[in-house]
């Protein structure tokens, strides 16, 4: 920030009437693109630590994710009145009533959540409104792989009146930019009051379309509010798609209406379950906040708990475990089982509607062991009368029986061919993937590492992608053992600057078109919802940056900002992890060892 | 659980009044001392899983910890009116009315924690009253090193009336008595109430008197709620010791009356503070809790923000920090000023009379760096003017000579000369450690590795220690690094299995009557309130487990009642870390490979 900013600021604070009483004794000042702190010796002219931030060094500071594009601000705040903060839809047919009387009223909230609870903000009207002026070309976007989420916005101060001017093609676009917004306003601890830059210009779009967060709600159950606290968090960076793999092995949440047993066996309680009405809320909850919900229904494998009474399954929690799956307790569907597809057509007619007729599915297809089904005697006989061996190559043909007839009944439920995702897995290895596996119709999911020469070799074939290499964006990774002692398998815990570092670079460039995106797991063998905020937050955010601006500097140069950041989540009810000792936030870069 | 027994367990439901209307499919069966989950078949004769683990297997499922001495309990469960449990003192002039009432509500409290939220209980009057005969012959004991925390109790049914005497030496014993009880009522899933256990005889007291927790609440702020949680959970697992490390160089949230400016100066923010009053209440908090609030003052090192304007301080935020001390910002007193001693002075008095006078005091320590003295030209030339030259030896008579004065003072303002604490440091080894630290006088808190050979030269020169070895009891360890990238300097995360086996056999047992404990300590570097409950629970239930009944077993055998215990945390609103799949715990046995 250069002198003649450090005048403006003072300027506009003055102009709209500022009154002192700082609650701290530092200020700081912008010095070699980097806040130091001071001591605050004239409040007249004392800068806050997020105003220092904003205007210091390349990307205002306050910003996750950082900018893809133009972005100016000029060195201006304006003190906000927060009650005086107003949306006008332009050219809109309001149809989305909803959609921006949710958006407004969070912007609202996430205003007021920055102010601390020591400070009981002045109650007069000497400041700025906020009008921001939304221009959406196309109201009718639905959200998904070619969703346009771009936006330009342009701020300024006219008369007491902060006006920013929004123009998007879809809502989601315009959505974000209103998030952008939220970020752009700050409190001032010195003069004890809300800012608003007061003037810039920001043009925005995501690099990648596919920006995600997995939640297993199976291994250990999680509260509604959890998850929707959860959107709220992946709304303010932007991530846009939860993929929900609702059910496994361990239980079965999801109440059907066709299927009650399932449920009502397998749910872990009587209240550890999911309704469709429960589906439906989120997803209008989701949808609201830019955030598509994926519905994944894994299958052969990881099925158990809930299917007693179908007799569709094979290796039910067949001991010793080991033998048959990679943990407890095993199980995975009879695929010679006729009665089997009319039950899964089911169970898929239910979660299409429940999610709201997704363009997207998810058909799982992970860790199918062929010495579960060779432990079948029913299973060896079909294979044998069909004239088939037992070789590996047989249950591979198995599992492709399988999966033509489930797809089969979902593209029956679904009345077209949707894009369906799987897991990498034996079944996506060559030479297997390109004669079960369409590439004009699946989207294969890389849970395996990064380096694995695997995914070089589905791009090379042409596949698209989603990245989620376990040594990347497994978040539950580094806690105890819980099969034996130890740590467990994906260990070490995997720090945020991990998470940041793994971009797609390594990939070769005349690859990324082919990556839609990425998501980061929570696979929940130990967590719920009672740890569920630490363990993803602030991590996910990491991801968020690496999807949205896809950044080629250094995760030190991120630091400041994701320090600021984390104190945003916290300060929106999400608690999130503290990645370092305060003062590291109150002086800017003096813990890392360079 | 033998046939006899379930016949008493259904015989005593039926007396009392069931009705019945199961929310579970499952009923339990103790088989070779495992509850096995079964098909439940005829709710009359089904025993839910807590029921079932409580009388199968050598230790009554439902505890943590477990008892230390005599255990028999009948297979006798009575239906429990919550709302009709009283104590009732016998030969007590009932002086501490507070504890008793507040230890009354909590186990109320404790008890309807225990129903799920989907169930309400029926309000009828069928079913038992619980009545606690309370019986303490030493009324006045104070919480300490020498504390009777022994107790003994007998239950019994007995028209409608389940009694339970209680004899102790002291009301701590009696407490614990209490936690006990509260551990031996269940909620029942299949008839959906609650029961005790209408039979029972328990002696039962701890191995080691100190059995303690450590919380930084320097590196980040805690909230005074989230540490009177903490102490909550403490009393659960019959922790009696809150180690409150509460200023370090990063932050000084102590509000003192004799010098403001430490924390007006040294505080994060105008709420991140602690008052004199904040700790007399967690004091009051604590002792009725059966936990001593024990105060650390650490220095000479780990001082620093706050102290600017006292110009009794060396290397304050020294550049590059790495060369001065072990984590930015770097600080350490000045032992060659007069004044400081008189600073130290106000400080230790405040803190003892804020502390309630406790009998034992932690003067910190650790990690004092020469180089951070050396840097000073004022140090350098005051020892030179002594006489002293500036090798190692000189500089530990620098700290000798600080650490005789602050003794000096810290023995002035207490009146009597009770029993330091230290934290392991160069100060410690041989020779220093007979030169400098009296072993009648003070104790050591070990923090380097169990297997350090300098805990054995401790042991044989006869000092008392306590047990704090990072590798088994620090809870902070295995997260991201935050002054460079990778994991955190002594990674991996210590899963609760670690913790249970860092046991004190491998010192020798002729040494084990010198360990007065152990405490977990959790450093914030990476924490605040809002993670606090995952980070050290239910981990710090293992430390307790190993302190109050040192078992011989395997961690395998303790792991189905830390399945149950950690419910136990959640219900009572610590958000503690998920083990396991909840599959786990409703399959007892089934998931760790043997």
């Amino acid at each position: 920030m250069n002198g003649s900013y450090l005048v403006v600021v003072i300027a506009i604070l003055a102009v709209l009437g500022c009154t002192f009483g700082a609650s701290t004794h530092w200020s700081y000042e912008c010095r070699k693109n980097r806040c130091e702190r001071i001591e605050l010796l004239n409040e007249k002219t004392a800068i806050s630590l997020p105003v220092c931030r904003i205007f210091c060094g390349e990307h205002p500071g306050t910003l996750w994710p950082r900018v893809n594009g133009k972005v100016k601000v000029e060195g201006k705040m304006a003190r906000l009145i927060p009650t005086e903060v107003q949306f006008n839809l332009i050219n809109q047919t309001k149809r989305n009533d909803l959609f921006w009387r949710t958006n407004e009223q969070r912007l609202r909230e996430q205003i007021l959540a920055k102010v601390p609870n020591y400070v009981k903000l002045k109650n007069d009207d000497s400041g700025a409104h906020l009008m921001i002026m939304l221009d959406v070309k196309n109201e009718d976007a639905k959200l998904g792989l070619d969703t346009d989420e771009g936006y330009h916005m342009h701020g300024y101060e006219n008369t007491g009146v902060v006006i920013i001017k929004v123009k998007a093609e879809t809502i989601f676009g315009a959505r974000h930019a209103i998030e952008t917004i939220s970020q752009l306003i700050v409190f001032d601890d010195i003069r004890r009051e809300l800012q608003v830059v007061g003037e810039f210009e920001i043009e925005d779009k995501p690099v990648f379309p596919h920006r995600g967060f997995l939640l297993d709600t199976s291994r250990n159950y999680f509260t509604v509010d959890s998850i929707k606290r959860t959107i709220d968090a992946m709304a303010m960076v932007k991530l846009n798609v939860f993929h929900w793999h609702m059910t496994d092995s361990q239980s079965f949440p999801l109440v059907l209406k066709s299927h009650p047993d399932l449920s009502e066996i397998g749910a872990y309680a009587p209240d550890k379950v999911y309704t469709i009405n429960d589906i439906i809320k989120i997803y209008e909850y989701a949808y609201v906040r830019g955030v598509l919900l994926l519905p994944e229904f894994d299958a052969p494998a990881h099925v158990g708990e809930g299917w007693q009474q179908k007799n569709v399954t094979a290796c039910f929690n067949a001991q010793p475990w080991a033998k048959y799956c990679v943990e407890p307790p095993c199980g995975q569907l009879d695929p010679t089982k006729d009665n089997l597809y009319d039950i899964l057509e089911d169970i898929y007619r239910e979660m299409y509607d429940a999610f709201r007729k997704p363009d997207i599915f998810h058909m799982g297809g992970d860790e199918v062991s062929h010495s579960c089904w060779n432990s079948s005697k029913e299973i060896q006989d079909w294979m044998l009368q069909k004239g088939w061996g037992l070789k590996e190559s047989d249950f591979m043909k198995l599992w492709g029986h399988f999966q033509d007839n489930a797809l089969e009944r979902l593209d029956k439920v679904i009345g077209k061919k949707v894009p369906i995702i799987m897991w990498t897995s034996h079944l996506t290895d060559v030479p297997y993937v390109e004669q079960y596996l369409d590439k004009q119709r699946y989207i294969i999911q890389i849970w395996t590492t990064g380096a694995d020469p695997k995914v070089t070799d589905l791009l090379k074939k042409g596949y698209k992608l989603i990245l989620s290499n376990y040594d990347g964006l497994y978040l539950d990774c580094g806690f105890g053992a819980w099969v034996t002692e130890g740590n467990n398998w994906c260990s070490p815990y995997i720090g945020w600057e991990k998470v940041y570092k793994n971009n797609f670079t390594h990939f070769g460039s005349k690859y990324k078109s082919q990556f839609y995106g990425a998501e980061a797991a929570l696979w929940s063998e130990q967590t719920d919802h009672h740890t569920l905020d630490g363990r993803i937050w602030p991590r996910l955010s990491a991801l968020a940056e690496r999807l949205w601006s896809d950044p080629s500097d250094h995760w030190r140069s991120a630091e400041p900002r994701m320090l600021i950041h984390r104190e945003r989540l916290v300060d929106n009810g999400i608690a999130a992890e503290s990645l370092q000792p305060q003062w590291c936030l109150q002086h800017e870069g003096e813990c890392p060892i360079n």
